[in-house]
């Protein structure tokens, strides 16, 4: 790998988190007023976003939800039971905010956000649509690299740059989602390559497919993990894809370097969060991994990074809708540290 | 069991679920904008929340959580790890809204009232304090029934009329949460007649026991199970009691014969919704179960009703803080089905 292929990525520097704060946080949710140890994992929750953020009384009111849309060229190869077009279709749907993913960011009023980073289509201007496509589309990873490095580091330095924004507007944590057409398959590869982990155990029904066209599926993404052995994240996501993974895994990096937390989806922003914490490890302990998808490669990958997710209710629909769903105990874990009495007060009845 | 016995608690009637709305709320959710299925357990919950509400556009946004307040004579025997005088510090600290309850309830918008159902000590008025005291603590049932027929069924009945009043004032679903001194003392003995399910998987660590006092506190409910062979689920009320169980029982079966979802919290909830659950069978389809509690009985006692809850983040506090957690989850339900377009209009270009 060039030195100049090196360089761009790592302008994005994650500082692993500065543990010196945790002994105090785990001592001041030990003396909330409750036995010790039962509000579980809300406890770990609260100190890691005390610890993310770097101070003793973490907040987490303000959340942005961002949905990246992009298309994928590998889907000339039928690797997707539903058209290309769908993609644009889902972004107006967004924009009306109609979709799934609006819906869930009502119920837990968040902020959502709809960015085009590669979609195939023009889209019509949308006073809520940010462009910032890289190309209209990626190429087929089955016969050519899906980016250049140029394109890649394009998406990376975009999703970056749109967090930097919804922080300095006051966003408490960001919450990544995705929409594409074909983007399990990239997942699938960048996982497969990544993780590592065998190609079988990363591909999974997608949208939706049956034992036939999911073998077709395989097979061509034998052929796209066949053309390179890239194995350096910021490579393998030139030859995978996809614009919107790209942009993922920089608003993710982003994120982390100004001490948010990262809510991460399922198995597509998974796959993101893989590419970004091969690139700086410290990432991880930004990621909050919302729940565990019903898309097979999603447990494995999940297994494979050593991290437990938060919820699990069978969803694989991404969008964000799961990472959306795990804003309020985000909040609660955030409250349990700033809201809540101590126990020797309740006690003394001195609350 | 007298005539008189069985009257009362059964004027309450919880209908079965009019299942003729089933396939119109099938038909709404599988049509909406994303693939069929890929919303998981939301689905099933959107097309309950349906059900329940006898509509085919539920609606769950305003939600109110009840805390109910006991204390248990069973304590005498030292049964708990915290003294009984915890139960109305505890009160103090909800009416202050300092409590990890009221944290959570922030952090997901909804209303908690208090409610003095049996607390031992006279507490001050407060005007956000619910009197409803049935006695102050129920006797010591290692002894003698905990609770007079009369006393269980008032408890019964001001719970109903709660929710009652809640629902008039316009909650869409209710949560039930409690505090209580020695209540997971009396939930093991319910659980162990009424599941009916050996002692020992009933009883576990509570608010926090270490093995000796853990041999101590099953061999006092061994005592008080030994005292009375009742199988009928307000004679074991009255047995083992408490009155916040009785007065959560009564609050689920009102909310229920109201049309209106019961979120049930973790153990000590799920055993008030054993008792009401064996009064009225119907109740178990009203009832939405948040999360399997890290208190050994309840993974346990889940299984025997054959439920799953919606998650498990190894909580075991109580004062409905799981259930509090669980709001967002049926909200977003509910907005699947009132708030997304559907897949055709997508396709169409005619959202």
């Amino acid at each position: 790998m060039s030195d100049r292929l090196k360089s761009d990525s790592q302008t994005i520097v994650v500082n692993p988190l500065d543990r010196r704060l945790e002994a105090s946080l785990r001592d001041i949710v030990e003396g909330k007023a409750k036995p010790p140890g039962s509000l579980g994992r809300i406890e770990d929750l609260a100190v890691r976003l005390g610890l993310i953020q770097g101070r003793l009384d973490p907040r987490l009111q303000r959340v942005v939800l961002f949905v990246f849309a992009g298309d994928h060229g590998l889907t000339e190869e039928g690797v997707s039971s539903y058209p290309a077009e769908v993609t644009s279709a889902m972004v107006t749907t967004f924009l009306a905010q109609k979709a799934c993913v609006n819906a869930f960011a009502r119920a837990v009023d968040i902020d959502v956000r709809v960015v085009d980073a590669g979609v195939a289509t023009e889209l019509p201007p949308h006073p809520r649509l940010i462009d910032a496509k890289v190309r209209k589309g990626t190429r087929n990873a089955a016969r050519e690299p899906a980016l250049t490095l140029h394109e890649t580091e394009q998406a990376l330095a975009r999703g970056r740059e749109l967090v930097g924004i919804a922080i300095d507007e006051g966003a408490d944590a960001v919450a990544l989602g995705e929409m594409g057409i074909g983007n399990t398959a990239s997942s699938a590869l960048l996982m497969h390559r990544l993780a590592p982990a065998p190609l079988e155990s990363c591909v999974g029904r997608g949208a939706g497919h049956d034992a036939a066209s999911l073998e077709r599926k395989i097979a061509v993404l034998r052929r796209a993990a066949a053309r390179s052995s890239a194995s350096d994240p910021l490579e393998a996501l030139c030859e995978f894809g996809g614009c919107e993974i790209a942009m993922m895994a920089g608003a993710m990096l982003g994120t982390a370097a100004r001490q948010r937390p990262v809510v991460v989806d399922g198995f597509i922003s998974t796959a993101a969060a893989l590419v970004a914490i091969r690139m700086q490890p410290a990432l991880i302990d930004y990621c909050i991994f919302s729940h565990r998808s019903a898309e097979q490669g999603h447990g494995i990958l999940l297994k494979a990074l050593g991290v437990e997710p938060l919820f699990d209710l069978g969803l694989r629909l991404g969008e964000g809708s799961g990472a959306a769903l795990a804003i309020p105990f985000l909040r609660a874990a955030a409250r349990l540290i700033t809201d809540v009495a101590n126990l020797s007060d309740v006690l003394a009845g001195t609350i």
